[in-house]
């Protein structure tokens, strides 16, 4: 923070903004820009991190976009606890082996030994379902459709990194219970496409939708359907999974409802969630080397003010500019702010209102004032223009909507760009270690792809469900059909899976 | 879970339902509305439970409203983790002395034991303060003001109760930083302010507003602000409180700043929470024997739609009245909700709605098509009345309205009932005894305090700011104010306190 107080008062230096280049050292860069554009921080615990009111507001923004989905398909929110016992935990085996070493427990309360150990909720699987047996009788009970709000715990060993590796992450866990197997599969793809469709539309980042493979699946999962995205280092990200548990857990759980028949049958399952490494995904896709980029549906602030004057009679007049075009925007419904910190050059603020990645930036000074216009700067494309101080909202709110698809058309075509079809094992070894989905031939062997793991660090992200991989790309052939021989083994190949090193 | 399926089928009996008197067994009754409305659930771990969708839904309306409120004075969001290590806690002795005995503790994550044990967040103060530490440095970087919408997890050793008394509860925590001293003082009251207008306005339970005795404060805090309401049972719950914290926090945690003298100094602090017993008060205090009575403001669905018809084309000719008023309503921004269960009779649902305590219920039967109306019932007084099916959404949007503001005088006046003046000792046991708020003289001293508690189990709940206690009841003289003797030692009052004995 030294360096950054060196900057406000007046004397912005290399040292303040991101010294690390994009280009050249991502992680650095990456982790520069988290912590100087004050998303997060790290916690006093190793692996923890808190959010600050920017960060926070990024969450909210998607947390509002989802909660709106989620109403509007009729999914309700509940609260669950963070404890949950031990002998609760182990009930599904298969499930809880694929926690066991990340579990916090807790012993003790105050000076007292706890009897049965509790664990801090790594998900809620087997918590929400013993409660669901309990509240699902009869057919008509279901669905049981409800969603939770709250963070899982899970023990991070290996290095930790803001959003994408922490020890506690706020995430949303969706639970649903239906009477049929097919209604349960169609809420696996309806929750799917919610999930594609707020992280295309409000976070500006292309995903490919598809299934993961069977040793990629959630544990306890009949299968998941999964969306990924590649990062700009060449590394893919799983942006969000949508489970089909089957009755994998309903048996267990004695998950029984009576059906119209008076027949007791089994409950079919769904679970689902997004967590804010969606917010690291954002970051690393669209950030560049002045720091944070953000997709104006996101931006805690939209447009940011930086009245510029140099004497008290400039300053009146200038001021007087700035707060009509502040009304006029937040009529309009743009999130705005005046810049009024003393002390500070306007020069500084550009870059602190840059490396924060404000999509919008307007310059109002003394020559402006006279002109009847204000500078506007975008932060994606860079692109300055004087507009009208009077009647500036229009066409602010329009560089808003350019500025959110323009980001996600770049995304999608670097994203295609970074996507290759490989028909040999050699070629897609070659894109796996130069970084990129490499979209090749697959028998659907667990020994194939252990072998694609073990041998270059890639594994199968996803099964695309449709056409080439990023959406037009090279990739070419549907992921979901099969054409030409495995990779690995030459057998006929039943898919085309995107290949990627992954976060 | 059996009960409640008889009914279901369409055989009510005396068992679904309430079936204690909230005059008759005030717990028992308390604690069948919270499961049988569906509020909340015993979670597997003893003093936790987990909010169901309804009961979910009140607390955001809850956090819709404070967070409005909170962005309107400037307050942002942010996120901490659950997890403190335990020497950070121990930072401030006495503030954590307070907690000791309710910590839950982590020693271990997977198999490997922890250096440092881990607490799970009694409240956040150490770790926000050792943030914040990091982040002021300058004036400039104040005010910092920012929430935190979380859980806090003490174990409870007594009986728990659900919303009340639970070893983890959903609520929020503000923690604020300033330069002066009148600076956060003025912070204290505005969020005393907000919490008031929110219960009030939103809850629609009356609160009295003032000062917690010493021994009654936060430890750690200076003073301790709060709002307190008299529940059905006599005894009193805190709504809410809002800390001076002065430089307690600021001093062990080295929260310093340069003013703009370059000098440094320790920053002023405030802490202030509500949490999910604003729940269980409005339960309490709104309550019937029937069940629930939800404000309008806060109930999930604010009209419900009973269709009535025991022929096909009956069905038809109601449906499609039912389904324009559904229409009506949701234009008029009504949250409206169209019971279709097949095989309950409309009886049942009456009554089950009633314990829900939907605030309107709307009938439609063939007899009313016919007529060309429907038949409105209000949960809050019971009223009946027919009104013209087509142009509904007025009159029921006035009798949400009307049902809010009613609920609160109807409280305001219950707690008004129930608030005595004392300038005895004698008649302040007796009220203590009998239940309610005894306004009666103090001289400020903790020992008279404390031999009050001994004796009669009440405490100083509040010393009022203003008015007789309740708002213009018998209780006479301004609780700032002295005035009288003191009840215990004869000495002259400093204040006049709202005794009670409290949950």
């Amino acid at each position: 923070m030294g360096r950054r107080k060196k900057g406000r008062d007046g004397k912005p230096g290399e040292e303040v903004g991101i010294t690390a280049a994009k280009g050249d050292d991502f992680s650095e860069w990456y982790t520069q820009v988290v912590i100087k554009a004050e998303l997060a921080d790290y916690a006093p615990v190793k692996g923890l991190i808190v959010l600050r009111p920017d960060g926070y507001s990024i969450w909210e923004s998607v947390k509002r976009s989802l909660d709106a989905r989620f109403a509007a398909a009729g999914i309700r929110n509940g609260f669950l606890p963070t404890l949950i016992p031990e002998s609760l935990l182990g009930k599904e085996k298969e499930h809880f082996a694929g926690f066991d070493p990340e579990v916090f427990w807790v012993t003790h309360s105050g000076d007292t030994e706890l009897g049965d150990r509790l664990a801090l909720r790594p998900t809620s699987e087997t918590l929400a379902y013993s409660l669901y047996s309990k509240w699902i009788k009869s057919w008509r009970d279901l669905p049981l459709r409800i969603n939770f709000w709250n963070t899982a715990l899970r023990a991070e060993i290996k290095a930790t990194k803001p959003f994408l590796r922490t020890s506690e992450f706020l995430w949303q866990e969706g639970h649903t219970v239906h009477s049929t197997k097919d209604e349960a599969e169609e809420e696996v793809v309806r929750i799917l496409d919610i999930y594609k469709k707020v992280v295309e539309e409000e976070l500006a980042i292309p995903v490919l939708a598809g299934r993961k493979s069977d040793s990629e699946k959630f544990v306890g999962a009949v299968y998941t359907d999964t969306i990924e995205s590649m990062m700009p280092d060449g590394k893919a990200l799983q942006m969000g999974t949508s489970h089909f548990l089957g009755q994998n857990f309903s048996r267990p759980f004695g998950l029984r409802f009576l059906d119209a028949n008076n027949a007791e049958q089994f409950a079919w399952q769904t679970s689902w969630g997004v967590s804010w490494r969606l917010i690291g995904a954002m970051i690393m896709v669209h950030g560049d080397d002045m720091g944070l980029v953000l997709p104006p549906r996101v931006a805690p602030i939209q447009a940011v003010i930086v009245p510029i004057y140099y004497s008290a009679s400039d300053e009146e007049a200038v001021m007087a500019v700035a707060k009509r075009v502040v009304a006029e925007l937040e009529d309009a419904g743009v999130r705005v702010h005046l810049d009024r910190r003393a002390g500070l050059t306007p020069g500084f603020k550009f870059h602190d209102w840059e490396m924060r990645g404000i999509p919008v930036r307007i310059e109002i000074g003394p020559r402006d004032v006279r002109g009847g216009s204000v500078t506007v700067a975008r932060r994606f494309g860079g692109q300055k223009s004087s507009v009208p101080a009077d009647g500036i909202s229009p066409s602010v709110v329009d560089m808003l909507k350019e500025a959110q698809s323009a980001m996600l058309e770049a995304a999608r075509k670097r994203q295609q760009d970074m996507t290759h079809a490989a028909e040999t094992y050699g070629g897609l070894k070659s894109v796996a270690e130069a970084g990129g989905f490499a979209v090749a031939p697959w028998c659907g062997r667990a020994e194939c792809e252990e072998k694609v793991k073990e041998e270059t660090g890639a594994d199968v992200r996803v099964v695309p469900f449709e056409g080439p991989a990023g959406g037009g790309g090279e990739g070419g052939g549907g992921g979901g059909e099969g054409g030409g021989a495995c990779v690995v083994c030459g057998m006929p190949s039943a898919s085309r899976p995107a290949f990627a090193r992954g976060y």
